[in-house]
């Protein structure tokens, strides 16, 4: 099966009009459609092998992000799996580097959230080909910590990771690994919720939906601020009686803030005692990061960010400048699993946690499979970790997660999990779905 | 005129064959074909006005750009040019804040490149209008410092220059500025050449360059290196030897490099005295940088960056840190002139000289308004301060830079110096131009 040849890259725009309820409302993102660019990769295997990915967008864009995987196609059809799995850094580089395209990344924007659609399409058809045989998802891709490293681009990183550093991190991991993995098929990895709290809701939504979570069995809650700051002393303190004292509360200003604003805003809402501050400043901003967490770290409250860090170089510097407590890896901003282990692994030596971005579309989907990798094969922790979930459209995938008291229980399929299901493809087609002319109707009337 | 409303927006993917010859070839763009996404605003005026606009590209990747530029322009058609500059900082934050479409970004990559080529047009615009009034270039679309200042979006960088400084630079800088404006039109600004040593370039054809280029005048040479250290060796002592001890050399390695090794592989090149290393790493990694200024000081040689810095916000980060010597502020990557102003100020702030990056297509054209402006408006200095100059495809545009003994002579036309010959245009519009089919043509044969 690794002999099977890619034949064939198809990309689609689908969009969800999640904007309609403000869903996924935050101080930036006011009307977000949430969106995908989907990847199906086409084999010549006679098993029918497809390989499924996506990247996760907003809306308007999507249609550039298409662009962008069509214009890397030709990079990767024609290939076998195995040609791509015998020289998986190369392969990631030849994505990454192209000498004319990687003018308009390098490694960032549009570029990277397409080369992330196509890799995770390819990680999703080399976890296929090995669950056939052992019916394992991708976490258990390979158990193999020297073919792991093999799949990393240590360019520009090895000033703060070593190839050798982080096949030690492996190695070492591998002990108490066993009874890890069947811990988690037992109790999941913890989670935390952010449906409760989006900006657009009311007050009444946001009391209902958090008594209703309370008693789902959810303990830790995150709310958005960033746009009033009244609103959000009213709002955290609402979340804060309904959850209690004991249960814990994060932020999400979703880069609202300019440096010295956000280290004046977290500290009025201080007293209802956030575990952190997610996204204050420019996601670029990495000197801003470190002076906010220098800031508030009296106040313990730490600094979260990364969902829109586009790449290990930029995490590799939110680590050098402790500029982050909290490391929010993201399925899709960077080069898929390839990337985020790099960046998984610079986290276990500077002893940062990961507490994975998930929500949007396939998000909480994708990102399982690495927070379950970081606990069993890296950091064999959950000290202060936890990963993000959002309750919406998992009803659009075919091995949907699945949520039990409040923890992620392992994906048993194998692949990826990011396959939708046909119908909802074709129904959510941006602009020719019917969900989407039904509304150009509307509009009309 | 400031009345026109624009009306039409067109966007054409235009793309010359350099890779053929070498021309471009660096560590890491091996076979670049230098391209542009180039835009054209036409107006409900009666004069006729336009206004030309264009990012530059390396080949692959300028269709993902030209759809970028797509996405953005229901944003600018039916505004009127009044509307726009009345709050450009608004209409900046507009185009680059989408609530949907900064997610595909945000203020990098592809999505940023597209804002440029636009916002480059509606400065060439602007500047039109008021040329036909004035006939004044670009440089002095207003000399207002209030009027320059409301066209920057501080948001993100007011930890490091604040409206009040900003404007405080400006109104200092006023003091000499016709002196410097007369000094420019009769001396020019001065210009150092990258044409002579391009790395797929021949030692022969390396000599017989710089030996035409020392007979015209030049004293200020570019050397492409990171390939290979023997060859770096003895280009750069070729080069020493043609130019003499007196002359500047200077050396660029394009990204090649880890940060150690960006080290240890300059100290090897530093008996042939260059200026500054040019792009020695990752062009995210400002603490990388920070490492190499420090490490490269006690041998005199400088860091230079920014032809890939995404936007302000990295930039400020740059001069914060100290990780550079030499701020290449480029007219395409970041978001026009409203971003550039923003990081020519905060040069100015940090007192770090302003070289600007150039070459491609279209890039002199471009670029030398901006070098002007510092001179006469902000900087009001020389020292250490040299434009890029790249003696190629400047034959396809209206209005080409004008060199005089290795000087830029600043424009004489109104407008941003970048419309380019429409003959030009259509025949190497990719992939239908002439040009292309020939190219595809003798491909078959």
């Amino acid at each position: 099966m690794l002999e099977s040849k890619i034949t064939q890259l198809t990309v689609r725009d689908v969009r969800f009009p999640t904007s309609l309820e403000q869903h996924g409302s935050d101080a930036m993102h006011t009307d977000p459609d949430y969106s995908v660019a989907y990847v199906v990769l086409e084999t010549d295997s006679d098993a029918a092998l497809k390989g499924y990915g996506l990247t996760f967008t907003v809306g308007r864009g999507t249609e550039i992000v298409v662009c962008a995987v069509k214009a890397l196609s030709t990079l990767v059809v024609g290939k076998t799996l195995k040609e791509i799995i015998s020289d998986f850094r190369g392969f990631y580089r030849l994505l990454s580097s192209d000498g004319q395209m990687r003018w308009v990344g390098p490694e960032k924007g549009v570029i990277q959230l397409a080369t992330a659609a196509i890799l995770n399409a390819v990680w999703d058809l080399w976890a296929r080909v090995e669950g056939k045989v052992r019916n394992k998802p991708l976490k258990t891709n390979t158990s193999d910590p020297a073919k792991l490293i093999s799949c990393i681009d240590f360019r520009y990183i090895t000033d703060a990771l070593t190839e050798q550093e982080a096949l030690d991190i492996l190695v070492k991991a591998k002990k108490g690994q066993k009874s890890r993995e069947e811990q988690m098929l037992k109790e999941g990895y913890p989670a935390y919720t952010t449906s409760c709290a989006w900006l657009g809701y009311t007050d009444q939504q946001l009391t209902q939906l958090c008594s209703e979570a309370l008693a789902q069995g959810w303990t830790k809650f995150k709310v958005k601020v960033g746009a009033d700051l009244q609103d959000d002393i009213r709002r955290c303190s609402l979340i804060r009686k309904l959850i209690g004292p004991n249960n814990t509360l994060m932020i999400d200003a979703n880069q609202r803030w300019d440096v010295n604003e956000a280290i004046t805003w977290v500290t009025k809402l201080a007293e209802f005692h956030p575990l952190w501050i997610e996204e204050p400043t420019c996601p670029d901003d990495v000197l801003g990061h470190a002076s906010i967490s220098k800031a508030l770290a009296p106040l313990g409250i730490g600094v979260a960010t990364g969902e829109q860090c586009h790449n290990r170089v930029m995490f590799k510097q939110f680590l050098q400048a402790s500029a982050l407590q909290f490391v929010q890896i993201d399925s899709c901003r960077v080069g898929s699993v390839n990337e985020n282990l790099a960046i998984i692994l610079m986290a276990a030596k500077f002893n940062v946690p990961v507490c994975p971005h998930a929500g949007g579309v396939g998000l909480c989907e994708l990102v399982q499979h690495l927070i379950l990798f970081d606990y069993v094969s890296v950091s064999a922790s959950l000290n202060n970790r936890m990963c993000e979930y959002v309750d919406h459209l998992h009803e659009h995938f075919k091995s949907p997660t699945i949520i039990r008291n409040a923890h992620y229980i392992p994906p048993k399929d194998s692949g990826y999990s990011c396959e939708m299901l046909e119908e909802s493809v074709q129904k959510h087609q941006y602009p020719q779905g019917e969900v989407w002319r039904a509304i150009e109707q509307q509009g009309k009337q």
